[in-house]
């Protein structure tokens, strides 16, 4: 209990610290490269306007890193293997967000040039950075490999756990990029998968975790103060690769990860979405299966409202946040 | 954890019972008096013309009946001191129910007559209902008087309890009526109060007034599916008194009736805003406080968004809940 109490404790601090910073981090994000328009000297640059600020991940990354290091400072200090164990989601946090954040900066100073990095070397990027968070959570932390609802028994998988886990890494941080295209959509679908997740790390005794889960929370609360509809900043693919890669290692810490589908139901509908689309076009010749994919497009092409699309999308990520934990108390 | 568990398999099925029959229920009281246009045959009664459906809370509150009846009937014949417990916040939710369902039908069939039933009147009614409530609590139920934060000893307040409890009850029905006025509001706000002292209730052991606090969070998000903006049905008085109402009484049931403040801060600033605003006209003879009460109206007009407003509420809510959790278990 006073483990799950702290977690409170520590998502309302994060909260407080992330909506007091947001407004001056909003200044500055644009007073440095997003303000109304911005020439760059360099040659075939134009002038670009972009009315909202991106990159806003750092808004929830920073206070998310603050906190967790000066909780666990001591832990830390004496290398002990629960305070290490938390050091595994900050890596995956800080490297898949500069990963995200290499992207936004292309896509916002070379834009002529392509969309931000090439998706092929942003997707071998992440495979080689899912790689080595596999290996810690192998080698260095010996996760649970997986376990099914209602066996208690830790099932082993030998080397099958390193493709696995980085199939979810890699997987998780597209799914939440694809999710993150409405104010408000991924930080409070993030919000409410890593409050399950935590839930379930704290049932489990995993108690620096499900603490650093909450920190996560708060922080992104803090950050949809900001994100909501009308949005004064998004958090680009800073925000949503810190935010998927750290949930897939979340998942992948608690052993539950099986539940990832239910828990995490809208960012794996998002990118099955996209991967059903592209595939159904392709095998009929030019059909669409969905009017537009991801699936939140064809639920605003379908008449529904923004602010409709993000609260009913929520309200079934909450139902199967309930089925998720329900299984994995079984 | 099996209480905690099964709150949530409740919820789930109360938030599906709600999205499967709201559909049919929006089309029915469109078709019965709430479509373009309604003209009636008595005299001096013009034909009035309502967008949106209201007395939008029978939506909520028939699945929580049902499905608190049905679970509850076995210890109903016995009348074990558990289940009948229960009868308490339901016939809340049901008087008052009525009561609001009163004066929402005045309002749509009387309409130069008055804006629905006459305050006084109106307000008479509740004190009564209240003190039956009251007496209900104290007398048949023998409800914990009062705990305060970090004292474990229950505080006996002799009669005291019985005005202190009708001011709880009749002024929660009325603070969660000037919260219900943006798309969404007033459905978020209430559920997630009742999470809190769900939550509470399950944590003191009061398994079935947790389980029903839990069944009508789940009816409230099958509500908000509808009432997300732009809404497709409000929940009126109907709605509106009738979750104040029943929040108070659970709140009192708890003992933690003292954290009301905290963990309903918004429906508590909302009232309060009101009061504030006229005392501060009266006593200054015509000078205004805010830009306009109740308060989320005043940051309408300051210009944030509707949907910035209920999101932002919600947040500050969350926060307060998660200090009011934390001060009921120190």
């Amino acid at each position: 209990m006073s483990g799950s109490g702290a977690a409170l404790v520590l998502a309302g601090i994060s909260f407080i610290m992330t909506v007091i910073w947001g407004g001056p981090l909003i200044r500055i994000l644009r007073s440095l490269k997003v303000g109304d328009s911005i020439r760059l000297e360099a040659p075939k640059r134009h002038s670009i306007k972009v009315g909202t600020p991106t990159m806003g991940g750092v808004m929830f990354i920073l206070p998310v890193l603050l906190v967790t290091i000066l909780l666990n400072a001591v832990p830390l200090i004496g290398l002990s293997g629960v305070g290490r164990s938390i050091l595994v989601p900050m890596g995956a946090m800080i490297a898949f967000g500069v990963l995200g954040g290499l992207d936004d900066w292309r896509k916002l100073t070379k834009r002529e040039v392509g969309e931000g990095m090439r998706p092929r070397t942003k997707f071998i990027l992440q495979l080689i950075l899912a790689g080595v968070l596999a290996y810690a959570l192998q080698d260095l932390l010996h996760v649970p490999h997986l376990y099914l609802p209602g066996y208690r028994a830790e099932i082993n998988l030998g080397w099958l756990f390193y493709p696995i886990a980085v199939f979810i890494i890699a997987g998780s941080a597209n799914a939440v990029n694809f999710t993150d295209g409405l104010d408000g959509l991924s930080g409070l679908i993030s919000a409410t998968a890593f409050a399950t997740f935590g839930g379930i790390a704290l049932l489990q005794g995993q108690v620096f975790l499900g603490q650093f889960c909450f920190t996560l929370v708060g922080a992104l609360f803090g950050f949809l103060w900001f994100n909501v509809h009308p949005a004064q900043l998004i958090m680009g693919d800073t925000g949503a690769m810190a935010l998927g890669a750290t949930l897939g290692v979340v998942a992948l810490m608690t052993g539950h990860w099986i539940l990832y589908p239910i828990i995490c139901i809208i960012p794996t509908g998002e990118i099955l979405s996209v991967v059903a689309q592209v595939g159904f076009f392709r095998l009929t010749g030019g059909r669409r299966l969905l009017k537009m994919s991801p699936m939140h497009l064809h639920f605003e092409l379908s008449g529904w409202s923004e602010t409709q699309i993000v609260q009913r999308f929520w309200l079934v990520s909450l139902l199967f946040a309930m089925i998720g934990v329900s299984l994995a108390m079984i």
